[in-house]
């Protein structure tokens, strides 16, 4: 094993995100010890049985105790309540990060309870699946996605920012940095305005009495199945990002009714020129993600017929 | 190999739906001879090439000669002129279908020019990838999807539909029946909304300036590239598409937009409440759709990371 990046990690809450991290780490022989605490004692009991975190503990301050790196992998609306529960038992010198969907609101809620002697380095990997829990992670979720890193202020150390840097590398992700709120703009264009499209788009088809929902099933090859998938994500993750990322989605989402309503005019009054451009215009970016490695080239993501 | 199901099979336009048949039907022996035509000579050629049909013709009406089934595999906007065309030249007793995503405005298009002995069976093969084209095709691209087939009117000929079932079915298919309004309604929820939906979210992508291009595409994994490979689909199919199904896609549109501004209005009042419930509820239907057999359970439709 090459030297560790660091000597003991502690991860808070341990759902997809922190056991995926967990795997890598492993993988990679990254960290020393890592240490693991989630609220609900069923989780908890999980981690242990299928041997997710070196240690699973009993409080997060038991958990963070000694770490040189701490990080909160709960939702974003909890963020600020578990700073302030860890905040006494944080070593001097250590890291503080994050791993949550929006950067501006959670700077704001666990800055205020941080220690001076820490460093507080909030980051976000842009990778997940629709499953959640502590037996949904993969060592590989991470593999050739990108991390961003968000330092909390601008005169954060540039040594800690590295060392963070290196453990995220040695996850197998690709590192960016960007400061808060640019972040939040990009990810309510690539993020959140999808998701929520897509779990609206979802939601009208449930509520749709004359199609029945098994006829929606049935049919949802045509091109609805695949809004289902993100539509199918955890619930209490995405309230949170939709409440904290407020003003940029409901930029992004004004943006897309304006554009909904130009389409839709177009199809009633009969232009097929402008929807015929709007849509090759819409074909190039597909290029450019494939080219890009962020997605397969393979027909319907090649997933194939799944079996009778 | 067994009795074939048809004698001589036409295909008209040779993209991706009518190759992928091309390629089923020889894998299970189901036609003694298929001609195909396209309108395109780069088209005539490339099937050539690669041996897409038993005979490439070069003419509709060449193609359509003798056979006994004839598939219109054109844009839905197309299939008119094209019914116009082959008319003159068909078997007495043939049977006339398609391949299109709108079914009431095929019907009302194509009757007027056909015959009277011949039967008009319109069907709509719930497949297809985000590729296009004669080079796009594979014989596994029906295997466990759905056809709906659509009699044109009520006193077709039993014997006919069981025949152009049986091919379906013998293409790796399962069949429905539907009468053509309800299914231009289920299939404008299930797959004509979300594919408007998704063109449009790229489009606002696409325009963000401040966003550039590139980090759209960098930070497309967090949700948007799924938007992406819909949004890919073949614009003149999609043109045509919501050109004739203007009614029933309008008023799924509709309804999508009141739930979006509810939606919108929740996370702009802090509403948790209402968007953890809806959220909620969307989960079940993603459970459905694997149950039945559409889509498949693995995480991020078990695509994987891409390569570097």
């Amino acid at each position: 094993m090459t030297q560790p990046i660091y000597g003991r990690v502690a991860l808070i809450g341990l759902g997809l995100i922190a056991s995926s991290m967990y795997w890598a780490i492993k993988r990679g022989g990254l960290v020393t010890e890592v240490t693991g605490y989630a609220r609900s004692p069923e989780t908890r009991e999980t981690a242990r049985r299928i041997g997710l975190c070196d240690r699973v503990c009993e409080s997060a301050q038991e958990a963070v105790k000694d770490a040189d790196l701490v990080i909160l992998c709960v939702p974003v609306g909890a963020m600020g309540a578990v700073a302030r529960d860890i905040a006494p038992a944080l070593k001097s010198g250590a890291t503080i990060s994050d791993v949550g969907s929006v950067k501006r609101s959670v700077i704001d809620a666990v800055s205020p309870y941080l220690p001076e002697d820490v460093h507080f380095i909030p980051a976000h990997p842009l990778a997940g699946t629709e499953h959640s829990g502590p037996e949904s992670g993969f060592a590989e979720l991470y593999d050739n996605r990108w991390c961003i890193i968000v330092p909390a202020t601008e005169d954060t150390d540039p040594d800690a920012i590295s060392q963070l840097r290196a453990l995220w590398e040695g996850i197998g992700a690709n590192v960016a940095e960007m400061d808060a709120d640019h972040h939040d703009l990009v990810l309510a264009v690539t993020s959140h305005a999808p998701h929520l499209i897509a779990y609206t788009m979802v939601g009208v088809a449930d509520d749709l009495r004359r199609v029945t929902d098994s006829e929606v099933i049935k049919y949802s090859a045509a091109g609805f199945r695949d809004f289902t998938r993100i539509a199918a994500s955890d619930p209490t993750m995405w309230r949170d990002v939709f409440l904290n990322n407020k003003e940029a989605t409901l930029e992004i989402l004004g943006r897309f009714t304006e554009e909904l309503f130009a389409l839709q005019r177009a199809i009633r009054t009969g232009d097929g020129d402008h929807l015929f451009d709007y849509f090759t215009r819409t074909r190039a970016i597909r290029r450019g993600i494939i080219e890009a490695g962020q997605d397969t080239d393979a027909p319907d993501f090649g997933r194939g017929a799944p079996k009778p």
